[in-house]
């Protein structure tokens, strides 16, 4: 099917730190042109070879309380002590103009996303164990041992919240993982009423 | 993922006649083969080429009488003259024991199977246009016109029920329609309901 569908869907995939998110992201971005990332807003200090505008839009405190204060962002939450946004506008007119767009966003945010729009598709990805999170997280060599027993603590909390996600990928080797994601989205562009055009032109000739 | 779901999915597709449900459940089936197909039972003749306990389970009237009255199935209905149903039995011992059970149903047992089955997954298949719907059932060479124009006017009604179902994949290229259909029993699969027993695996690791 090439038709495009009318409007773009909009997708969260949310996980604990470690679990892989961004390359499964920079994966299914080089698989899925016509998927869009949205960049989130962060007031934490980039890690080695993070880009400012790629990875995330790093600003400080301040900017960001604007941003909240003027209700530019579409859901905003605090993790482990930093801010971390969504822009609103960017959103909406990429979807507007029937194109996916997807969010990197923890589960306070995914929450807010949710409540803002019920028809968004929630995905969650875990670690096929806490053991392996765990070595991930070592292997990182960016944060120190209290950090890392910090971040897993807060994944099971985490992964506690599951249940308000619509899907669970567990990233054991990311190519699995990419396509479990592919597939969530052409069922997501399947749907009945996602195809509401299609019907009618089938009817029409 | 190797790791098998607790219960299987129950999956109908329904389409018009002369869409080619059947070449593509033969894909499906060839490219799944962890998924059971039902076979129905059906009171009309055979075609040409047509097996018995693999196309469809044929009886005569009186024998799918009985299986009504004896509540054997898990829907019936009538279609262009004759009994088409399903045999409960069967897909509730394969569902039990974790296997994916697809069901080859038109519009009114479908909407029976999902009122009874509320978790099932509903597939339409249409064509990409009447006229090629039309081109399709001419080709086949096993109808005459009236029995043909009869179904085209049936298939028309049949597509405005698609609002019934899930999901709609377009038959436009086999490949592509089995490829959607892949999709969305992924998808389904990645579902968190479908994976309460991943995530307490994770947890315990």
């Amino acid at each position: 099917m090439t038709q495009k569908k009318q409007r773009g869907q909009l997708i969260v995939l949310s996980g604990p730190s470690g679990v892989g998110k961004s390359t499964v992201i920079a994966e299914l971005l080089g698989q899925r042109e016509d998927l869009y990332f949205s960049v989130s807003f962060t007031t934490r200090e980039p890690r080695t070879g993070e880009q400012d505008g790629v990875n995330y839009n790093f600003v400080g405190r301040a900017e960001f309380e604007r941003m909240i204060a003027a209700g530019e962002l579409l859901e905003y939450a605090q993790y482990v002590g930093n801010y971390y946004g969504t822009s609103l506008k960017v959103i909406q007119e990429k979807l507007d103009a029937g194109t996916d767009v997807l969010l990197d966003i923890e589960v306070q945010g995914a929450a807010k996303v949710r409540a803002r729009c019920p028809e968004a598709i929630l995905i969650f990805i875990a670690p096929p164990s806490f053991e392996e999170l765990s070595r991930r997280l070592h292997g990182r060599n960016t944060d120190g041992e209290e950090v890392i027993q910090g971040r897993l603590k807060k994944a099971r909390e985490e992964i506690g919240e599951v249940k308000n996600y619509d899907y669970l990928v567990i990233n054991d080797r990311v190519s699995g993982a990419v396509a479990e994601i592919e597939a969530i989205l052409t069922a997501a562009e399947c749907r009945v009423e996602n195809r509401d055009h299609i019907v009618k032109g089938v009817l029409s000739l």
